[in-house]
């Protein structure tokens, strides 16, 4: 039976007082919440969590999110506590430019944090992603005697995640998959910003979480009593068929004369306030960020087994590379962060003479040589599998094996219609580590706005997170304006760091997955179409992932079309019409703004040379195009329900239109000194 | 006790093949639902459902909502035998271009239907708002035998919208609020697209909503029991302190020989098995569109009956007026859509002598005078109310009485940290008619992203709603990139309809509610700033809701800053440093673009004229600013968690910085013909 000591109060109040002195220090910040949890971070990681501090990038470690991210001081001071690469130095400049100790946690920036946290809810879903992508490659690696990988993925998460959809969306889909390997630590304080939790959130959330088919467990006493916060961590451990959700009772901003109160939530605490507190709890109030020898040495002693837990790991796949080499290979070889030699053969090619496709139906060939060779793909979709055509053909659903309906070594996870909680869980999977799991999942690309929060994240993050986004303009057709994107791909080429496709044809889709695979820094997002598209003349997988290319070039050109996916035919039809009239036209095709932005000035000027008016055709808003184009042919209102031709046409995007538009650009720049958009100053 | 007949079963019938009928016709749709959820339908209209075919705005009318939107053939086929403007033609023109029967159901196209959906979720949380729009206007008017306001809402749901967490949050609240007046009825047809629910969506759904503190009435047989969904109804009707959701177990696509498969979700069902279920079903299977005279019958009597209970409303209204003018007055004034006279002497004015103030501070002082002088004011946070600063002081909480912390006739909204849900929500009280409820709501503008579904369907159904949107850009400081947008004001930009705000101090701030609350068919969303903006010489009122103005002109222009919000100040700061060497610098000031490109082509190239370079400030990404300025000073990554002086100054947003990019600028365009970003061929 484990017992607690003096010296286990006193990390307690360690853990505390330094969370506390961490946000006076930056005069901003939540110190609440740092106060309330400090038993359960303490006991977690005193007693259960297998990892080690002077290796952070270990395989099979424990993963640990905070969800209620505001709450950051404390995961700061126990990364510094467990011997991570976070010194005082690092809590005393808190929230202060380039620190690594930012207001919010933030992969990336602070050894040992493992997703970005702060928006609400995103964590909690992050975390169901750390889960499956552990059951995932238990079920795929592990053999009898070698549990390669087995970690646990813990979370701690507050009443502000708990309201939020995206984490009721993860949370149920859990319970359906059976993560027993994922435990819920929830802070029920019963305060958020506005006050006590009465007054907007009064539901039964243990009776949620069981009618998502969680195990609940409740701890009364979270403030003090460490042997129940044990048993509980234990008992959550002990079931292996269930998430777990411990709904702990604490104090938020425990010990402070305002405990209990919203007003210890997100402000600093008084300076006299802290002075009692630190008297209360046996500390000089004098004295800052004290660290009392008793405590170091627990976590010293931590730190140490964590070396250890590392080491026999380390031991046991030494010899279960002996006795499997393949899987250890390839197990390597995906730590690594390394795609398997060869892959870029499974993308096919085109010619102008192979029939018209839908960029959905090429991605969805794609996908099947893909899944062959590049085994960490795990795709999905939210409900729309015969839509987004995500899913190969003899894909095995990831499922709890007793469903019957696949099992945890499945590379196709169905989401279920919850894009936001899709996101986030694949920016969970992402997490685990570069190509343990690489995750593609589908929507329409309209949907993937519910989902704004988390790919916003995996931008920040830098995460490698494909998004396959189809039925991408109004060339849906009849499900109309509610469905039909217009500022869907402006608001993510406006996000930084995240790459928005829109391939032409073939091989343009063929180089949109070559680069959203290879971009190990960075989400994509393929916006594909429903209608069918001709293979171009001109296309290649290496002029795609310049981003835009010249797709035809000609003498004397009167203009350039600059257009993307499904309107770079519509363009070539344009250019062929004008032909008629003696007026040539050359034609970019632009793929990938973003990475188009990332070519040497001296290609981009050679692709939207001086001279000529360059006009931009996509059926979406113009909002952005004035970066590219002198002129743009768009679509600045809502679709319409209606065939896609019809709708085509019904906006002025057929050929006719836009010739008789592009002579009228022409005549106007004829008495202007024409500069290309991108010869700039800045 | 109600007893149903052979003629109608034959209703029930009658409205399955003539869904089905809409839905071959067009090729495309959903029939499946409107064939399962036909009894449902029938019982409900022709038993409780209290409206006036002829007269579709009545004010108390009861309210429907098809959050499954895409099984609208069944909600059109409705509406044509209940008596609106919806004619056999127009459900032979189903997803027809510019017909006024869309793929999904759009507010403002079709008579009788009440909010757009489609996007699964958004119909749910739109119902919560109608529901919380009778409540709050029944607790302001009703009076002892004067029920004005006592209508339902009634709401089919499926189980894709039941998996988005949008549906989540608001049945949570909806709990919460104890809103007696809510039934939901639950097409528990066990199908999404993917197939069988049981891939995905295994939770105990009756188990969840009664942890929500809802009434949860099962019906075993949806298919055929009309007499069990009229008990049900009669039961959810009873329970006055609770919503209800009705569980009704019924077979997708029923007659058909797929039935209870995902064959019959989203496609036309074949011709074979068409005629099958006519005969089936007693109809001519060559005929099509058919309405027997019975059925006819039956729905002719409903329109009569609800035209006889509008008569009796208006009757009471009569009496009421009589004996209280005053609030007969105001419900008169706000049903035809009229803002009280003289509200806007509601909004303050300033002078350069005035202090500093942080625009969210200002947005306060306006919401304290405005909910005097706008009774249908009803503002709200999700959970940020002390940092939106969205409540007036002696605002009472839209509460049940029961809870102690307010009462119905409250206008102040603790939303919970629910976004998605919150801006759902505000739709629907923005539905429930015109200025019966003005909707604002309050979070941090970064977080207006989790609701980008809903904020969509604002602007596409022409909805005022207002988001009070704090903490607009890296000038919050501390909290760091996650909450700092960068991408977000674009994106809103870059939808079609939607009014995003940035005022630069307070005049600007007036104009921007003004602004809001005359828009009356379009969202408005008010970027307000943490930290104080001066009072700028030059602003106003007027000016402001030009969208935008030149805020400072001068001599002899070398460039013209365009600049939005905090920015604003910025400009000013760098142009009074350039004065100093000489350099004489224009200033329009631009809260908000989309009004601005409203305006006339002259007055617009007034503020932006032929001649000189035009370079935007903004702490934005550049993305978008190319329509309106040759150069762009703006934040293309993410930003920083330090003080907000020191997150400037890292990325150059300091004047010093600007004013030297601005001598490079003006050097640079000394060579080129400088035509206005605004003069344009097209």
């Amino acid at each position: 039976m484990v017992s607690f000591t003096d010296n286990d109060i006193k990390a307690v109040q360690t853990i505390r007082t330094l969370a506390l002195d961490t946000v006076n220090k930056a005069n901003s910040g939540h110190p609440g919440a740092p106060m309330g949890m400090a038993p359960a971070a303490h006991v977690l990681f005193s007693k259960f969590f297998k990892a080690n501090p002077s290796n952070s990038k270990w395989a099979n470690r424990d993963r640990f999110v905070l969800s209620n991210g505001h709450a950051c001081a404390l995961q700061y001071v126990l990364l510094h506590l467990l011997g991570y690469k976070v010194t005082l130095d690092d809590l005393k400049s808190f929230r202060q430019l380039d620190s690594i100790t930012p207001g919010h946690p933030e992969l990336g920036v602070t050894d040992g944090i493992e997703v970005t946290t702060g928006p609400l809810g995103q964590g909690f879903a992050n975390a169901v992603g750390l889960a499956i992508a552990q059951a995932h490659l238990g079920a795929t690696f592990n053999k009898d005697g070698f549990p390669i990988f087995d970690n646990h993925t813990y979370m701690f998460t507050g009443d502000g995640c708990l309201m939020e959809g995206v984490s009721a969306e993860a949370a149920s889909l859990a319970g359906h998959l059976k993560l027993g390997n994922l435990i819920a630590i929830y802070d029920d304080n019963k305060i958020s910003i506005d006050g006590d939790t009465n007054i907007a959130f009064t539901e039964d959330v243990a009776k949620r979480f069981e009618s998502y088919d969680w195990q609940v467990i409740v701890v009364e006493n979270g403030d003090s009593d460490l042997a129940a916060i044990h048993d509980a961590i234990a008992k959550a451990q002990a079931e292996t068929t269930k998430p777990t959700i411990i709904q702990l009772r604490t104090t938020i901003g425990f010990g402070s004369k305002d405990q209990g109160t919203h007003g210890v939530h997100g402000n600093p605490l008084k300076k006299d306030d802290t002075i009692e507190i630190k008297k209360k709890f046996g500390f000089n109030p004098e004295e800052f960020f004290a660290v009392p020898n008793e405590t170091k040495e627990i976590y010293a002693g931590i730190a140490k087994k964590g070396a250890e837990t590392e080491a026999a790991w380390e031991k046991l796949f030494g010899d279960y590379a002996t006795k499997y080499p393949e899987e250890a290979a390839d197990i390597k070889r995906r730590i690594d962060g390394k795609l398997p030699d060869g892959w870029e053969k499974a993308l096919p090619t085109f010619t102008p003479a192979d029939p018209a496709v839908a960029s959905r139906k090429l991605s969805e060939t794609l996908l099947a040589k893909l899944s062959v060779a590049i085994p960490e793909l795990v795709s999905g979709s939210a409900d729309l599998t015969p839509s987004n055509l995500t899913r190969w053909g003899n894909a095995v659903d990831f499922q709890p094996p007793s469903s019957g309906l696949g099992d945890y070594s499945g590379r196709y996870i169905r989401y279920g219609v919850r894009e936001h909680g899709m996101g986030a869980i694949m920016n969970g999977l992402a997490a685990y580590g570069p190509n343990l799991v690489i995750p593609a999942a589908g929507t329409f690309l309209n949907f993937v706005s519910y989902a704004a929060g988390a790919v916003r994240l995996a931008a920040l993050s830098h995460q490698r997170v494909i998004w396959v986004a189809t039925h991408d303009s109004i060339g849906l057709g009849e499900d109309g304006p509610t469905h039909q994107p217009i500022e869907t791909v402006a608001h993510f080429r406006a996000l930084p760091n995240c790459n928005v496709w829109r391939p032409a044809d073939g091989n343009e889709t063929s180089g949109a997955y070559h680069s959203a695979l290879t971009s190990t820094r960075t989400p994509s997002i393929l916006a594909l179409t429903r209608q069918n598209l001709p293979q171009l003349e001109g296309s290649s997988i290496e002029n795609a992932i310049k981003g835009a290319y010249v797709l035809r070039d000609v003498k004397d050109a009167a203009l350039t079309f600059i257009a993307t996916g499904s309107e770079v035919s519509l363009a070539v039809e344009t250019a062929d019409l004008l032909a008629k009239d003696g007026i040539n036209a050359r034609i970019v095709s632009a793929p990938c703004l973003e990475i188009f932005a990332q070519q040497s000035r001296e290609y981009q000027l050679q692709v939207l040379p001086d001279g000529h008016p360059v006009i931009s055709i996509e059926a979406y808003t113009s909002f952005g195009w004035g970066k590219l184009a002198h002129e743009s042919i768009s679509l600045d209102t809502f679709g319409a329900s209606a065939p896609a031709a019809a709708v085509y046409k019904k906006f002025g995007l057929t050929s006719d239109v836009i010739s008789t538009k592009a002579k009228k650009v022409i005549e106007f720049y004829k008495s202007i000194q024409v500069v290309s958009p991108l010869n700039k100053a800045l």
